[in-house]
């Protein structure tokens, strides 16, 4: 099983990249609640197919409907449904893969695991097109996290090799939306857009690396151990397709740093207590310390490209040469943008409304 | 709420530094296995304070006992509770922390979040003795994991600025725990000690890299998207204190690779699909694809040190210098090893069994 | 929180009354078994509103869509959704119970728990409407349980003070369906009709018994203590609206018999151990015993009825009297025996798989 | 699996009856809380066999020790480790069970499920010792409960044909502890006791029916559908061994009721909004309506009796004659009444952090 995140607030998901619809159940979400459509379709926008030369070609509307949970705008405290009727499917360009399975794609074990029963339509539940649900459920999340002030905060920092330089928060918050790549360092994010257009171009892809701040989550918020934010956020983040590694606060630079370095001393600003660096990354102990948390993840490049491949036919077991066709994203980055900030949404409204601070 | 991993297999743990003990319940576990006291009491002892200079100088025999769910060495079906009674306690080194908390601990979080009330005593359930609890269970799960063959492996592969060479797989397991520092590579290893004994020395700390390894996994084990193996194993890993980020196969190392370099493409061996490369790390949509599963986890350098650090009252809210006491590793990354593939075990163990792999 | 039951085998429900759709997303059902959108549609159509007289005059096709998890009819391993979305709904007559709470609905107690928000019309969440996705649902589990040959048998036994004569199984696979009122003795069900009719006059309601059956169960099948049969059926049971009691075997009748009589010994058939007696309805410990399962459910009489009953009006606080409008069923026992048997087939499918009995 | 019950105060049990223990880990439990040691004794006491002449001859002291999450008597947000060892252990009476199987227990299907691993002394994890663990959790809920004000309040209604008279909550309250057999009614409760002894004199045993009220639960309070109040007590209270039915408010005898006679009416007390009458048990669509909550269990009779019984032999498959020895209650009942008690406290301390009405 695999399509449920949280405990109190719980999100379920369902849908295939060329079923009949995308959409998520969300139990848990508290009585008189807004519940906006338009806020709602506006964030589903920004990870939709077809925005730019940048993205696929696929040209989906992206609808969104609501089709339970909710009266006159306002939620009921019943499970809200959430939708998405897919209508530009074109399954042809597929066939292929039922036999040839595509490199760096789920087609083979998937193959495997379902005994050729899975739906191998443009990767079924596998596609990246199955975020869509944690977008909508992010939205239904946020308004939970602005009650109590927090926000979250996320934007690509790098593209292949090309980095975006340090910001301070004013600016990212500022400028992030200013970019088809969603990287607030506008002169980074011109060459981030030039790379991704140059790959198109060979037929080939490249990856990222995205960086999330959430601000404002109160000392002592969430739960240890198991339920760390570090495993509760890992967890829901992997759910992405196309992940491959997260890290927080210094993460994997923390190794070259001796304890006195890499331990963030106590000092008081304005009577709270804060911590001088935040090389942590606000969490301690698994729970918050009142910093900004900040973690990153690395986004493998696209997996589906025009270039030749090897693969083996499932059929006959003999070697094949794969030309992936269907409409691919050269960068799937900036597109994950909003996703990471929904599900990071996601976590923390439930980790929230297990610890009593959101309520 | 937070002590809990799996669903089929399922652990609890509990117990604190300085409490009575530690504790772990195993649900889940089929009857009819073999419970090997002295296998359990061997893996805990790799783990075990006061193994030689470079860990902490705590004397704790770590003397395991089946509680329950065994009768004549061979499990029932019934909840296994597996307990170590701690000995060597000295809480007085700590008496200081209740008012200055730590740098880099839990401290000052889990003031806020409990009220004053959580158990300060050597960091209470927040400190890595509770690791054990996942050792003892991880003993289980392995057994489990031996009827299908499969095998987990972890190693240092680096300490500070001291990497490991890469090895193959039969190196790693007969060299691996030669050394002090669980690294195959004797001549790092060597230096990995050096290294940690001059922190030491310095009253300093030093961090480092685990990977970790599980082979003969078939194909198509585990569970997509929300419980994908990333998803799963990151949140398990996430559990031990200490560690801030994990990637999978190349992990970051991704962002600077194009998709025709990354995507490993498939080939035949011996009328077994495999991947002629590895860098998704055995996983592909998160079940897996029959290759090895690679990870790696960062370890921070140790929170305590014997250098003194600035740190706030928190009953009189002034500056304070910390010179932390208390019997600490100057490097615990060598400790870690055996945890990090213990709860590997236990995590391939619940998927195993969901997935009706293992039964 | 309040949707979800199950764990390997686990229904999610959503929709209200007179929202735009009742539905339920299926997790856990393994790729490659038959989806027979026929056989769902026939069995929906058993609890469907307005078949006769005796029922609610509502007119509801009630068409069940496949949304996903499913492709060419069988399924892929993905979540499965299905729906009816809503049509006949005439929310007019239900505009009162805002202010004048229904005596017998949670009308009352719903207002106070959801601040005023929670969704009224038709009794929103709480109608026995949603139902209706326990047995899309059921249809699958049952699919499941057609493998190990586990067939579930529900009927009516009492309507009123009418009780229906003890039937062997034979008869009772043969007859239930023949009666309006779902009652395998003909002349017991006749004269339920006629009271059901009578009460139906008098503008009044009346309740039932239903027994269900669940044959070819295995020996040993099931989980202990927390998840004993018992707790895990009575958990699915009373997330049916109007169930206010169930019994096992003999049930609340045990407490007259001795040990010596109660206690059910044992016997061989044919190389098999069984029971000389079924007193304990299958379940010994929790876990079956290979005899028939036998439970018993109390639906109480119909809460919404035409005659007048004094209510409190929510914002004046006087006394008012209510006589309840819109379409009514003046006994719902009949409509509830297929929701029994569904939710009995989920409980055992989830059961199944838990155990490796179902795989 | 088997051994957890509640979501956010969550429960785990463990041990066997002729194990080295029986215990407890509790997650959830807020930190803060009193956890007086001598309270919890006071009431697994009651439970304790061996009490008087009604109840078995084992003697045990059942004294219980806090393993974890509890600092100078006060828990700390740790999960809390609560065990008794076991003492007066004498297995011999039971080596014939391992291949005469006991009418009436789980004997048989647990050799089946287990493949003969299953703990067979005593009953292994299925005897009613283990819902000593549910005792030692019930007091630290009850803890819980009383900051809200919330009481539980159980008795013995009935054993055998001897039923008590209706009674006040006042008279249960000042009474039930005065009688061996936990009724309040004394003058019924003579008749149990007698009854009883005669029982037990004929090598026989009987059963009974406890009720239970909450009183002071708020309304709104619960959860609808699949976690209403009726799920969620019947689960957890069918996890005590014995017990084969529940019934809320006037349960099965509603099937003689029309609605106009069942259906609460509504009125004013005080400005409160009450129900004139409380046929519901204090709950509608699964969630309270402020009235007193109400509900029955009945218990079968001992399974253990000293009178001969038909059984098979687990491995000649021969019919035999069992005469059970070992040492047991003629009538469970009175024992069981601090047993329904406490999980009912378990399962109201859930619910309500779970509606955020307990913090």
């Amino acid at each position: 099983m695999a399509n449920t995140l949280g405990k109190n607030f719980k999100i379920t998901t369902f849908g295939e990249s060329h079923g009949k619809c995308v959409g998520v159940i969300i139990e848990g979400c508290p009585a008189g609640l807004k519940l906006d459509l338009n806020e709602i379709q506006k964030e589903v926008n920004k990870r939709k197919p077809g925005q730019s030369a940048l993205t696929t070609q696929r040209k989906e509307q992206d609808r969104v409907e609501v089709l339970s949970g909710s009266l006159n705008g306002v939620t009921t405290g019943a499970p809200i449904c959430l939708m998405v009727f897919n209508k530009d499917i074109d399954s042809s360009k597929y066939e292929v893969i039922k036999r040839l399975p595509r490199p760096g794609h789920s087609d083979m074990p998937a193959f495997f695991k379902y005994h050729g029963s899975n739906d191998w339509r443009g990767g079924g539940i596998f596609s990246g097109r199955l975020t869509l649900s944690y977008v909508m459920a992010g939205v239904v999340a946020k308004e939970i996290l602005k009650k109590s002030n927090i926000e979250i905060l996320a934007q690509t920092i790098q593209i292949g090799k090309i980095k975006a330089r340090e910001m301070p928060v004013e600016e990212i918050r500022e400028n992030k939306e200013k970019t088809l790549v969603r990287c607030a360092d506008l002169t980074a994010a011109e060459k981030m857009e030039e790379l991704i257009l140059e790959v198109k171009e060979q037929g080939d892809s490249v990856g990222g690396i995205i960086e999330c701040l959430a601000l404002n989550v109160p000392v002592g918020f969430g739960e240890p151990i198991c339920d760390s934010l570090e495993s509760e956020l890992s967890k829901a983040i992997f759910s992405i397709p196309a992940i491959k590694g997260i890290e927080f606060g210094l993460g994997f630079k923390m190794v070259e740093l001796k304890g006195s370095k890499n331990n963030d001393e106590f000092s008081l600003e304005r009577e709270k207590i804060i911590t001088k660096t935040n090389n942590c990354g606000g969490i301690l102990g698994g729970i918050f310390n009142g910093m900004p948390i900040v973690f990153r993840v690395v986004i493998k490049s696209t997996s589906s490209i025009s270039l030749p491949q090897e693969t083996i036919n499932l059929e006959t077991k003999s070697k094949e040469i794969l030309k992936t066709e269907g409409r691919h994203d050269p960068c799937i980055v900036s597109r994950a943008v909003p996703v990471v900030e929904s599900i990071t949404a996601v976590v923390l409204a439930d980790l929230g409304m297990q610890g009593g601070f959101i309520t």
